[in-house]
């Protein structure tokens, strides 16, 4: 009796070091059968990606790339998040312009303020370059960093799609998502390079891309620095210091980032530069871009698009073998809000 | 005699079992015993920053500070390594300009050239922001970005310092570099802020100080992006982009880091804007002012100095509560080198 006894608890302890050691081994396992990319088809695009990160993460290999050399660039617009029927960032703009607008009576005059008040796209276009840039800066300056971060937040929780009814910030695309996981988890540093505005992309990029406010580069504009009644103060002026597209691009991650990316990810030819130059560097290298295929899930555009034009970049992709998605054919769902209502 | 067998068998497993989890623990305790600041006398600075960071990362805290938020920024020049007689970035400036002088004999004529092959510092001085910014671009700009970098890596792992005899990136603060440390097991995002050429920091300061180049925020020139014969390239020109002083280390913290520091490091009235803007947060702040008061083992300097002038920042500090460092007093050495010397 006393013999059994002392076995069974023998046998619980034995149960009990085997329960508490095997945290880690099953972390290991859970990690190890990780299904990576799990809302991307099996298709080359796929392949191509998880034969790229296999090879430049395995020691042994001579293409692996060293972890503070694993730089990812990601274009935002029509790349990480959808850019139709036209930027969502015109349309904070054109919402915030609305929204000022009673205390602008003068505005009524104005035919791009009435443009962007009416949510007139074609007008808003029509006013030119002269029509935009007032209807950008008026909305986005002329405050302190704080209060356009505010107003940017408040916007991105509560505006939504005309033609989903979705919240902007839940037409990010989910095989995109699984993608910045997937790099994420094998030591690659992210970072958004977007046309886009740092500040407008910073009020949200954290929390729906998990990339902090720092790996966010974008277009500026000029700020000042202040000492007001409330202490000190970042000023928004209404004036662009930097132009983030095209060989902007290049240029800011250089300046911003100190390396030439081992990996750009974009849909649209002001990506091109940003290709160009990551193609550029010595060793492996992985140009994608996202050819917009899908016109019923989402929207089809390539080479004669007003937003997000895709034309010199397909050629480029052929003739230098880059990686181009198509959307239609590669990816299981476009949005995250698919997967809930599966 | 088998129940004795079964009880030996029964604390073996005890034994293994015990050893086989405590690996983890092993490490924990290594690292609560680590001895951060070991450089440090045991002084009110030191308390202050050991206070603070114990408090900020103390979940039970009402001052905790969530790891995304703990963003501590850095000046370089006389506050992680020496900036005396004479900035050394002019240095590696006038050791270029010595170098490319056989290839330029028009420069037989030109004073302030002249005064750089000399070494000749006061009439380097003497010859004016026209004269230093002539010194400044020939000698930072005309190459690409690849080019400029392998020139200040050779610089700064030959050239040494004309007191010292040492190596120039050998002249960095061992106090410094173990508040580094602490910050970083702490979970502190850590970036330089500097008057100094980004693009000069770059070439060692990840090397040096373990800060990735991304994370080093300096003073920039124009650049452009070309495709040359030899492929892509940035091109490096001969105009000033940005000067990362005073109120402009506010401005670039906002626009590269997007954050409000929690933390600010500096040693002259250039880094007074970073701290107030630093100091204007909510919640727990730290300001920390280096003052240079060590004549015999490094340079003694304050409100009078031509380089690193303290002047404002001592009385704002007395004013704020910052804390200051007194070299002298608070650090046991000052350079790396001593240690291994000892």
């Amino acid at each position: 009796m006393k013999s059994k006894l002392i076995i069974s608890l023998f046998s619980f302890i034995l149960l009990i070091s085997f329960t508490a050691c095997d945290v880690n081994v099953k972390v290991k396992n859970k990690e190890d059968k990780k299904e990576y990319l799990a809302s991307w088809n099996d298709s080359p695009s796929k392949q191509n990606i998880i034969n790229f990160v296999e090879e430049v993460t395995n020691e042994s290999s001579p293409n692996f790339i060293k972890i503070e050399d694993r730089i990812a660039t990601f274009d935002n617009d029509g790349n990480l998040w959808a850019e139709q029927p036209y930027y969502f960032q015109l349309r904070f703009a054109m919402d915030m312009i609305q929204m000022m607008a009673p205390e602008h009576p003068e505005w009524k005059d104005d035919e791009s303020f009435q443009a962007a008040i009416n949510k007139d796209i074609e007008a808003v276009l029509h006013s030119g370059d002269e029509g935009i840039t007032k209807i950008l800066m008026t909305s986005h300056t002329g405050n302190t960093a704080e209060e356009f971060q505010a107003s940017v937040i408040e916007w991105v929780n509560s505006a939504k799609h005309p033609k989903t009814g979705k919240l902007y910030k839940e037409m990010v695309y989910q095989p995109m998502l699984e993608l910045l996981d997937y790099l994420r988890d094998h030591d690659f540093k992210l970072f958004i390079v977007s046309g886009g505005g740092i500040d407008f992309m910073r009020a949200f990029a954290d929390e729906v891309y998990n990339i902090p406010k720092d790996q966010i580069i974008g277009s500026t504009i000029e700020t000042d620095f202040v000492i007001t009644e409330n202490g000190p103060q970042i000023l928004r002026l209404p004036e662009l210091n930097f132009n983030n597209d095209k060989k902007g691009k290049p240029i800011a991650i250089n300046r911003h980032i100190g390396r030439i990316p081992v990996f750009a990810s974009g849909n649209s030819d002001g990506d091109l530069q940003m290709m160009e130059y990551t193609d550029s560097g010595d060793g492996e290298r992985f140009v994608l871009y996202l050819h917009h295929t899908d016109a019923e899930r989402e929207w089809a555009y390539d080479r004669d698009s007003h937003i997000g034009r895709l034309d010199k970049g397909l050629d480029e992709s052929t003739a230098n073998g880059w990686t181009v998605i198509d959307m239609k054919k590669d990816w299981k769902v476009i949005y995250p809000f698919e997967l809930s209502n599966k």
